[in-house]
This record gives C-alpha cells, structure tokens and sequence, in this order.
C-alpha cells in the first residue's frame, strides 16, 4: 500500500472526510516536492475518496507539475484566498496539532465548515518511523558522508588550530562531494570543553593530549546523518580514557542488543546501566537517542520511558554520553538500522 | 517605556491577565535570551503585574541566568511537566495565533484554565516595525557585511567559473570578518538563469558579456541584512542593459521618495509605474520589499495594498526586478532605514 493509500485508509478508519497535511517535510514525505514558502499557504489536502490537493502560490505551480506529485495543484496569487479555491465542507478534518499555527486552524475551520478537528500527527509519524528501501538507501548515503567528515576533521587536527577552523574546513570540504548542507550546526569541541552541555565551538585551541568531541551530520537528498565520534589528539590522561572507554562500552552493548521486538526503553537500561556502574550515572543527563530519517531528530525518543519495541526498517541513533565538569566530555554515536535478524550500522567510522 | 512596559500596558488596555510568547525570535527581543530547543517547551509569561516568567528546559537555567533577562526562571527535566511548576489561573491569555501549534493551545488551555484567547502578534509586530537605536547600529553593521560580501563575490568572477563556486567562496571568505551564519541561502545566478523566479545557484558557467545577479545577507548579531545586485560581466546586450537601467530607476525613485508619512502602497506604485510604462509591468511579478530585522523577511510587506504609513525607525528592503524568460533577470535591492527627514540607506555596494 502506498502512503497515500494508508492515509486513506486512516481517514475510513476514523470516519474523518480528510486530512490536511501542513508541515512541509511530511508534505515532501508524502509528495517528493519540497518547498518552505514560510508565511504563505502551502498545504496537501488528502480526502478520503483519495483525491490530493496541494495548495501552493501560483509561482510555484509549474515545479509542481516537475515534481513526482501527480495530484490536483491550486496555484493562487498573493492577491487571492486560496480557500476561495476550493469551496468544500470537511466536517471532521485531520490536523497535525504539533504543527498547524492557530491562526490557520481557525481559518481552516471557517473555510470548510469544520465541526470536529482530530491529530493526524500519529498517522504520519507511525508511517514515518518505519523507512523505505529508498529511505534506508539514502540515509546510508548520508552516514556515509559523515564519516567522511570525521575523515576530513581528524586529518586536519594540530597543536594550536581552534574548534571553529576545524568546524569550517568540514563543511567547506565536504562541499566537493555534493553536500550542500549540514543537519544541524557542526560541533566540534576540545578537551573540557566538550563536557559544557550545549559547547558552541569558538576560539579555543587544540592542545596536545586532550580528545576532540565531533558531533555532525550532512543532509543528502532531503534525509540527515547524525554521528558522535570523540578522538584522542595525543594521550589523553587515564581518567579522560577511562570514561572514554565507559562511553565506548554503554555505546556497543546497546546496539549489539538492536532487533526488532525489543522494548525501546532496554537499549537505554542498558547503556545507562553500564554507566551508572561505573560511577558516572549523574554524568549522563540526556537520552540515549532519537529516531532518524528527514529530519535529524524525529520520532521515535530513545529514551527510558519508551516501551515501544523496535520494528525492521527504524532508524535511530544511539548515542550514551559522559561529560565530568573540568576533565572531559564523551559521547559516541552512530546511525542504526533495524533489520530483520538485528541491526546493521550505517555509520562506520572507527572507535 | 521599555518594551516589556509597553507589553504590560497592552495587558491592562485590553484587559488580558497575560501574554505567552512562544516564538524563539520573539523571546530573543524580549528577553535577550536566544534558543530554539523544538520540540521542548520554552516560552516567555509576561503578567499584567509586570512579572516575567521564562520556561525553558532545566539545561539552559544557566545560561539564561547569564543573559540579560532579569524574571524569573521556571527550568524543567525532560521527565517533568512545566506547567505543574506554575499552577495558575489566566482566564485571558494573549498568545502568537500565527506561531502557537494547535497541540500548544489545547495544552495551555487546559493548564491555565483560559476562557479567551487573543491575539498577541498585532502588538508584537508594531514594536518590532520601529527599530530602537541599537538594533540599528546592529543593522548597519549586517548591511555593511553584504557589502563586503558583494566585492568578495565581484573580485571571484571569472569565465567558466560556476555560479555554486561562487556562492560557496563569498560564504567561506566572509567568516574571516566573523560571520557564521547567511541570512538565507545565497544567490548567485548567471546570465538568463536569473530570469527563473526560484533559481538555485548550480554549475552553471559564467561567460563573457552576461549579467550576474547576487541576492546574500548574513546575519550579525542576530540581525539580518538581505541585498540585491545585479552585475556586468563584460559588456551584456544591449536588450539587458536595457531592463538594468530600468529596474535601477525604479529602485531610485522609490528610494528617493521615503519619508515619514508616505504610504507604503505608493512606493510599490512608484517602482511598478515606472516598469510598466517600460513595457515590463508583467515581468515584475513580486512585491517591492519587506521589513528587515531579527528576520530577513519580517512586517510589513512593502506592497500595493498595504495602506499603512512609513514611520521613523522603520527599516526596509526596496527589490524591484523584471524577469525576461531567456533574455534576462535583473533585481537591486537595498536596506533602507526611514529616517526623520527621509531615509538612509545601510546599504552602499555600488550600482
């Protein structure tokens, strides 16, 4: 079943006339257009008779038809309503309440004389959180980019070159290898540095035995890598390997327990378990991952509180963490996928 | 009246218990506090009793305690609900219509027991249309780094070299002077590609005798600038310097005639009179400008319908342009501020 026909299928399920889709990376999810036209409307209307509608300005009407949406198109000038379009009532309208503005929900209701509003968020995450062979393909691409990166990063370590430079001549190299944006801000940290919780890199230099925290990612062809590697730049002392080793071990105990049907919430029973054992539970603050896809942090939480179990075809991150104020901070991350039989890693560079 | 004040004299005027602000820019003009933590809840509670209340994930407390908000600060775990810290009744609340999420609204609802919502963002957009003396020195500066960025891009100009290369140098060149961020992506088209109305620089390359079209603004201390201009390779057609010195009278003129009290509907006339007495009334498909500020594209629109007056500290982009398929693409633009005898314009990169 396309996506389209399980969107369909909800709307029948839930007795709801259709669903009006707002957030332009699910509208790309469901579409292959991508757009961001910000202020002005821009918005797929999934009925239940299966009909698809996307609301666009008039501008970009003709990549539309480019595009590989083969539904109905309503172009519309800054000067017009784009409602006035499409005179329809639609009394029981999904809606993603996690990203539809309250200003559009009260229009949307007096457009089509809404009576009941219900979240078309879990539909779409659920379809989301289980990727394609297409997705997986590309998000192996972009892992493997990143551990490019983590190439590009570490051969340009030197005693005195500053966290920014190594942050610019990242990004400015991966370029040549067709990446146009990152997933996030590159991060890229020294020695104690790395232990602040929100680090931004700036004008601190590289010192001779202390680690490097790198967290990156690129986006390739609209889906996002996200990975952790902390590298010794000389030898660190023995309490920052330590918890260098800690963080290494929490990191591949976790995945190694990777398959489907086991609860979300043992991956981080399991890597906070060897942490706190170690003395460092305090030190962990955060989860121990997210799901990965379109965007760099999407659905699902990995996280304690998560009894969902995994299912073939997620893509996740896991990444444990220890950061002790004034002697280190270490993370480890990689790009995991769900397969049949257990996990397999689309990130791979060493650790 | 500080800008807080002038929020609270909202409140007592309209007789509204509280305002929520959740849009991160927002909170940042408020407060002085930037973030943008997604998903997690971080906004600003400013009370009608003049109390400010700042909700943000417990990581940040410290942060914000280093910032210059003085309220107070309601920090949270990922395992806590925010609103069990701040257990109140606000039977009026004014919220962001056009940036609160459905899912938000229900939310606070149900936490503060609302009655009536209101709109904040009228107040909100009409103390950030008039600029304050330091937002624009800030602006300035923004506009006097598009300028640099300008020379960087003219001196790179070379035949064969691509539009992508381009882009990619202005952007690495222009962090020597600090900067680390574009206001949006940067534009750089050649020839009769800049004719296309969403063009994405490419490897397109540059020959003798075209025009250049450069469309770049970085963002300096969270302020944006956003320039256009159009440069001759060589020497182009005469068919091109045509609509060159076209547009170029158009932004002139419409330029020339800001002052305090003039309605914003007349420049868009002034510049689009002028193109359409030309004979290019159709290839100008775009508004004149827009508001520039914390955004690149921010309140008002400076257009044919908007009816209001130009007032002093109001600073603005003009951007006409005409848009010839397969013959060419032509767009200035400039960062104007309105000042008491007229206007001045940030923006200096010859035309």
């Amino acid at each position: 079943m396309s996506k389209i026909e399980q969107l369909v299928q909800t709307l029948k399920e839930q007795e709801a006339d259709a669903m009006w889709v707002s957030n332009p990376i699910n509208i790309f999810y469901f579409t292959g257009y991508k757009s961001e036209p910000h202020e002005r409307l821009f918005a797929l209307l999934v009925r239940a008779d299966g009909q698809q509608i996307l609301f666009c300005p008039q501008l970009e009407v003709e990549e539309v038809k480019a595009s590989p949406f083969k539904g109905d198109i309503i172009g519309y000038l800054d000067t017009e309503n784009p409602f006035d379009k499409h005179q329809e009532t639609y009394e029981k309208l999904l809606i993603e309440e996690n990203h539809l503005t309250v200003q559009r929900y009260h229009a949307l209701q007096k457009a089509f004389s809404v009576q009941t509003f219900k979240a078309a968020d879990p539909v779409i995450r659920t379809l989301r959180n289980v990727k394609t062979v297409d997705e997986i393909e590309t998000l192996r691409h972009a892992a493997n980019l990143a551990d490019k990166c983590m190439e590009i990063g570490v051969a340009f370590l030197k005693e005195g070159v500053t966290e920014r430079e190594v942050v610019n001549h990242i990004e400015n190299e991966i370029k040549k290898y067709g990446v146009n944006e990152m997933s996030f801000d590159t991060m890229v940290l020294f020695g104690d540095h790395a232990a602040a919780p929100h680090g931004t890199p700036g004008d601190r230099q590289l010192k001779n035995n202390e680690y490097v925290l790198f967290d990156l990612g690129v986006i390739y062809n609209h889906y996002c890598s996200d990975i952790t590697r902390t590298v010794a730049f000389g030898q660190p002392d023995a309490k920052a390997q330590e918890i260098y080793n800690i963080v290494l071990k929490a990191e591949q105990e976790a995945i190694q327990h990777i398959k489907p049907g086991v609860t979300i919430s043992e991956l981080d029973d399991i890597a906070r378990g060897i942490i706190t054992e170690a003395g460092y539970g305090e030190y962990f603050p955060h989860r121990l991952g997210h799901g990965l896809g379109l965007e760099a942090h999407e659905y699902q939480d990995i996280s304690s509180t998560n009894e969902n179990p995994l299912e073939v075809g997620m893509v996740l991150t896991i990444e444990p963490g220890i950061y002790v104020p004034n002697v280190a901070g270490v993370r480890i991350e990689d790009d995991i996928l769900v397969t049949e039989n257990g996990y397999e890693s689309l990130s791979g560079y060493a650790k």
